[in-house]
């Protein structure tokens, strides 16, 4: 939908493996954080949106997800809404958290995404994933998967979808040999977006990794799931992202510097359509740059959901930056890496930054408003002004079972 | 906040223990039917809201529970969100789904919650209700309670908080020794609310329970928590409750021959509060009557939060229909059963209509709704006007940790 709210503040922890905090802490500090950048009291706060995708089933806290991380900062009475939507659940918090301010029901409110994945019990961790596809049909989805891989030729290991993995690299990596053979994508194509998301993530002092990686490097790296290595798979991880959404009117009122406006925010869910054609990510994509009354060409840069390498080639062709098959010759050419013509996740990106679930569709944002106000540090994209989040999650019949694009811009 | 959105149209499974179905039918069930009244086709559905509780723990369904839902029946594409707020969550779906046609951002949209709790595993269900207050502190808070119930002089098996029952249960008794040593209320009261309400599920054709009980035979049953027998206790249940709800424009196109307008929904969170001191209820409560331009004695009917009958003696007093402490001389008086000066509960409530946690404050709208509108049957409301909903849920420090309070009115 067209938005007219505005980014006043944003915070994030650092995105990694942290066995002593738990989501209050994480998520406690983003809180914080944003609420300070914005120039606010706690007080201020009229609605919060949060957003978690896996402590019910890794730590048994269902239900009140928020009002626990908001009671850890002293942040009673408010109105709590828990959202849920898989990986896209952070951007579903911050999209329904500006339809409130677009329509004018709230002036001051609060998105804020947190997770917690790293466990000692990594089978519990990956099984988490199996709650983001439709469960009754979770064997047939399995045994499609390795029927996939081996009829690919894939290597054994890849043959076990789900197992000592989130199932969602093997169904990346089933999406990845289809572009390949439909497309002619190459592997190296795919390491490439690798070795330049672990470039913008060496710049990026909350990223989870900070090792810059050749292409020959991430070649030459374990293999997860034929024929994605490790770098081109996104890491499980902890942390916390909060953006504080005002009004027009209250904008004005703090006499923000360097406005980020949220010009539109699609959210949908998937279903079931042939293969090849328009799908979830393409319709979100078209419908959020006809609500901003723009097009690929205006955007200074992407937060794309690298959930895994080929995830971001696709997405290159869905949002529209490059024509159906092409994306694996745009990161080839150099366009969205850093200095190029479209820079695509400079802040490393799920890859790299990191992807705790609940919370990488509001770092996404976290990162776009930095970018559009210039304190992007080392990872600065030189003028700019206009960003896309695509933030996508689950897995449902053909598609994504939930798809979130927005943008942002300065102004 | 103050609304101004119509139901146009409500479904409900009946409730009960169903091994056979899951949330695909029964929510399935209670959409179609809520379209089907609402006389529109699915494809005007243009975004959902859909709660469930338990489906993560007791399934491994996390993360896009509606979605899984809506494929079901065909509706994928449109946005959805997927929304929890404990026993609270299906109030909140509502809430959000108001204010969205409310403001403008929609013409019609879904309400639904679903939830499935009848499992063999029964200690595994009882378990589930732990994710509904702050994990981190369980041990505390089943310490606390069983300390409690030792002081009390409870029976043994009134000790062991959460064991075989619902935690909520040994809250509520808490709640209850603590109401009968401030105000005298006594064991026949709570019995009162059962025996009126059994009645009342009597005349209802989807109640998970139709049997009517005399107060002795209340008194009579089994102990599950001094002094809270198996009567004053809600049952777990498997079903769902569908609401579609649209603007004032779109209800004068559809030409609704018995309009029901939302006039006020009001979402907050628990906080940490003196002991007897006005709490989340009674906030919600005064809001929403503020919002409405309504007091209780405007009133024609209410459903309340039983899920214990110490639940419904203390809601009448947070909600003002009568003064503080007075809530067991209200039920003695008749005057909240069918027939009296102000029905509360006239579907059974939660105590014999039954709870299915999700579900429950959407099934509560459409109590209202069906009453509003003249179709209850053997339970109609003569003359009923005006209802107010009153949905809680979780627990966080010394409240609930979400609470909802909604007021229906016809026109």
């Amino acid at each position: 939908m067209k938005m007219n709210a505005y980014v006043a503040g944003v915070g994030m922890t650092s995105f990694g493996r942290m066995m002593d905090r738990g989501m209050k802490s994480t998520g406690g500090e983003a809180i914080e954080a944003a609420i300070a950048d914005a120039g606010l009291e706690k007080a201020d706060i009229q609605a919060a949106w949060m957003s978690n995708a896996a402590a019910g089933v890794l730590t048994g806290q269902e239900c009140i997800r928020g009002q626990v991380v908001l009671r850890g900062v002293g942040m009673g009475e408010l109105p709590v809404v828990n959202v849920e939507n898989a990986c896209a659940s952070a951007s579903t918090a911050f999209n329904q958290a500006c339809a409130m301010v677009t329509a004018g029901v709230y002036d001051v409110v609060l998105a804020c995404g947190v997770e917690k994945m790293y466990f000692a019990d990594r089978a519990k961790v990956f099984g988490a994933f199996m709650g983001a596809v439709d469960v009754d049909q979770l064997k047939e989805i399995l045994a499609g998967l390795q029927a996939s891989a081996a009829s690919s030729g894939a290597t054994e290991a890849s043959k076990s979808a789900g197992q000592n993995r989130s199932m969602f690299m093997d169904i990346y990596a089933a999406a990845a040999r289809g572009h390949m053979a439909r497309y002619g994508t190459t592997v190296e194509q795919f390491a490439m977006v690798s070795a330049k998301n672990s470039h913008h993530g060496s710049l990026n002092p909350r990223a989870q990794f900070r090792e810059a990686m050749t292409i020959e490097q991430v070649l030459a790296s374990p293999m997860i799931a034929e024929p994605l290595t490790r770098p081109m798979c996104s890491p499980i991880g902890d942390g916390a992202a909060a953006v504080v959404i005002v009004s027009e009117r209250k904008s004005r009122e703090l006499g923000l510097t360097a406005p980020v406006r949220v010009r539109s925010s699609v959210l949908r869910s998937g279903w079931d359509h042939p293969s090849g054609s328009d799908g979830l990510s393409e319709v979100c994509s078209r419908e959020a740059f006809e609500e901003a009354g723009l097009g690929p060409s205006d955007l200074s840069l992407v937060e794309l959901h690298d959930a895994s390498a080929p995830a971001e080639i696709i997405g290159y062709e869905s949002i529209g930056l490059c024509p159906k098959g092409e994306g694996g010759g745009l990161v080839a050419s150099g366009a969205t890496r850093l200095g190029g013509r479209i820079p695509v996740s400079t802040s490393g990106g799920l890859l790299r930054k990191g992807h705790p679930i609940g919370a990488t569709g509001l770092a996404q944002v976290v990162e776009i408003t930095e970018q559009i106000q210039g304190r992007a540090g080392a990872r600065q994209v030189a003028g700019a002004r206009i960003g896309l989040c695509h933030n996508g999650g689950g897995n449902i019949g053909t598609d994504a079972a939930a798809q979130c694009v927005t943008i942002l811009a300065a102004g």
